[in-house]
Order: C-alpha cells, then sequence, then structure tokens
C-alpha cells in the first residue's frame, strides 16, 4: 500500500497493532484524526501517554489507581473488613455500579489458568492472605466468573482461607433478573432451584 | 462508570470519541494499552501526534504529503499530462496498488453533495481548472465513485473542461473480474455490454 506520507504510514501501523483493529480501520481512523483540530489529536496523544504513565495499582487491591491506595481502598466509610475477590478491574466498574457492595475489593488480576501457564503466584493472591493472617478480614465473597479456571480460583482460595476464621461466601449463580425460564441453562436453573431463598425476602429485593 | 482512575476515564472519554468506537471498546483498548511497555505506548501517542504536525496536502494535487509536492507529483517519470480525479486519497491508494497507471491524481477531496452542502466551492477543483488553462493536460480521466454524486462529479467537471482541447474519459464500469454474471445488477450487466470490447484486446489484458 503506497500512503504517500510516512508519518500517515507509521501511524496506521501503530493503531494497527491495537486488538480487534486491522489495516483498514487504522486508516480509516488515521484520516478521521487527520480532518480533527490539532488540539484534539493533541489531547487523545496526551490522554495515552498519561495513562501509561501515571495510572498504578492500588498497594492494598491490586485495582487500578491514581495514587497508592485506590478511592475505595481510602474511603472510612467503606468495609474495610468485607472483601470481594474478582478477577479484573473490569468486575470493580461492574460491581461499584450497581451501588449495593459497601466493602472493599481484592483484584486478582486473573485466574490460576494450567492451559495458559498462569499459576496461583502470577496472581495478587499474597496481598489477601496477609490481610486474612492479621485478622483484618470479616468476610471474603468470591465473585470469579463461573468458568473452570474461575471455579479453580475460587477453590484455591478456600482452601488458602478457610483454616482462618472468615466467613466464605459465593456470589449467586441463578435466572439473570427478566430472563424467561426456557432459555436458562440447566445447571443454572438447577443451582437457582437448589439455592432457593424466602419468597419474603425476594419481594424486598424487587422494591 | 466509576473509573477509579481519572486518567483512564480520559483516555477511554479520548478514544471512545473516534468513529466506530463505543465506550466499552475504548476500555478494553486503555487496559490493553496500560499492559503494554511504555516505549510502545509513547510510540503510538507520538505517531498520532506527528500525524497531525507533519502529513500536509500536496500543493498540486491534494494528495497526502509529507512535503510541499507529494511522492507521486514529484516523480519526473510520471505522465504530468494525463491526470486521474478520483473523490478521496484513500482512491489514490486503491489505484496506485494496481500499479497500472503512470500519470498523475487530482484528489477533490469529496463530491458534489446538494443534501450534505457540499457544492464545487467546497472542493479541490480550482487546481485543475488552472491547469486545463495553462495548457498542461492531455488527458483527463474521472475516476469518481458511480454514486448519484459521482456522477453529478464528474458531469460538473465535464462542463468546465469540454472547452479545451482535453480528451476526456471515465473509467470502465462492468462486470468485476471473478464474478458471475448471475450476481451482477441490471445496469452493470448493461453497460458492460454497451461497453464491450475487441476480444484480442481483452486476451491482451488477461495474460
Amino acid at each position: 500500500m503506497n500512503y504517500s506520507s510516512k508519518y500517515l504510514e507509521k501511524a496506521v501501523d501503530e493503531i494497527g497493532q491495537l486488538p480487534g483493529i486491522g489495516r483498514k480501520t487504522a486508516l480509516r481512523l488515521a484520516l478521521f484524526l487527520l480532518r480533527q483540530e490539532k488540539e484534539q489529536v493533541h489531547s487523545l496523544s496526551h490522554s495515552l501517554t498519561d495513562l501509561k504513565e501515571k495510572v498504578i495499582y492500588c498497594r492494598s487491591c491490586g485495582n487500578l489507581s491514581d495514587r497508592e491506595l485506590c478511592e475505595i481502598c481510602a474511603n472510612p466509610s467503606r468495609d474495610q473488613s468485607l472483601v470481594c475477590v474478582v478477577e479484573d478491574i473490569r468486575d470493580v466498574m461492574a460491581i461499584e455500579n450497581t451501588g449495593q457492595f459497601k466493602g472493599i475489593y481484592h483484584v486478582l488480576g486473573g485466574v490460576i489458568s494450567p492451559m495458559e501457564g498462569i499459576g496461583p503466584s502470577d496472581l495478587n493472591i499474597q496481598g489477601l492472605i496477609e490481610k486474612a493472617e492479621q485478622g483484618k478480614l470479616r468476610e471474603v465473597i468470591f465473585a470469579m466468573g463461573s468458568t473452570m479456571e474461575g471455579e479453580t480460583t475460587t477453590f484455591y482460595l478456600y482452601k488458602k482461607l478457610m483454616t482462618h476464621t472468615i466467613t466464605l461466601t459465593a456470589i449467586a449463580r441463578g435466572i439473570a433478573v427478566g430472563d424467561q425460564l426456557e432459555y436458562a441453562d440447566e445447571i443454572t436453573l438447577a443451582r437457582s432451584i437448589t439455592n432457593r431463598i424466602p419468597y419474603e425476602a425476594s419481594l424486598k429485593q424487587n422494591s
């Protein structure tokens, strides 16, 4: 491809390295940027540099943060003894969006996956064990995805934490709110029956 | 959405302004960049700044260029009296890819479209008229898309240039090489019959 400009070619090369963006899309994006105001392109460019240089991982929970302690860990109104363990920072965002959880998080940064060569030592687990050993935790909620790897990781952490006097819980699996029963898979349906709750309690949650 | 980091949020905002990229994709791209080496992110960031600051439009043809005259216009082995008029710089890339055209280009930067409020004065037309008036042109090939707007623009330029002693041609429309006749639309099929060429000439093109 003749790009007429080595700067255009370089930009297309760089943009084309992003996941899910091929060369045709990269060219379309580069030509879009060429048509924008200089300030707008600078603003995008600076935001990418800032992203890489200024965003760090929270020392306590592994969440993304601008400071040593993330906003959630540093918030005195959050219950520091109630920890929700998640795979990924996107899970933190998803749970925060519900506005229902008042504890803190612990972000593993992945799940145990022998197929991909990811073992417990590759994950952010040590900090959670230390908090447990220091007697700081009252309850740990396992909120990993219900994949083989997620379940394995949950079981691994369960074995590590069960010797302490901590309540260990897992998020409920069941039929999603608004879903039809006929379209649910059997395992989810079976679990939702096994883990049924008093009707009056479910009424309270709907209001 | 709680991004835990204002730099992450800013980056997602900026990336999400690109065409065809929503906030979820923007977040995925931002998190991808966070996992990359610092050098890689800097390289992407700089290539965007360079793109906007260093790429200019060729003074002669309107193509993208790093210098005042683009590589094609500045190439002495290209026929400066044979001009192919196209809508967009992507069309230049596409024709250059064929390796068949040895003249130069003229990039309009769009087509006449009353619906979008684009008139002849919004397009890069004046330079082409000037070249015609200076007697620099032997043949002008119209290579606009075969849309209503493309045809209108071609006709407008035809009227402007017909008073000069210039051969005015249009690229051939017909059945694409490798295509089945049964899937072609009737207008294309009709045109390909009207504009039929001697079989011996077509034999020569296949070899």
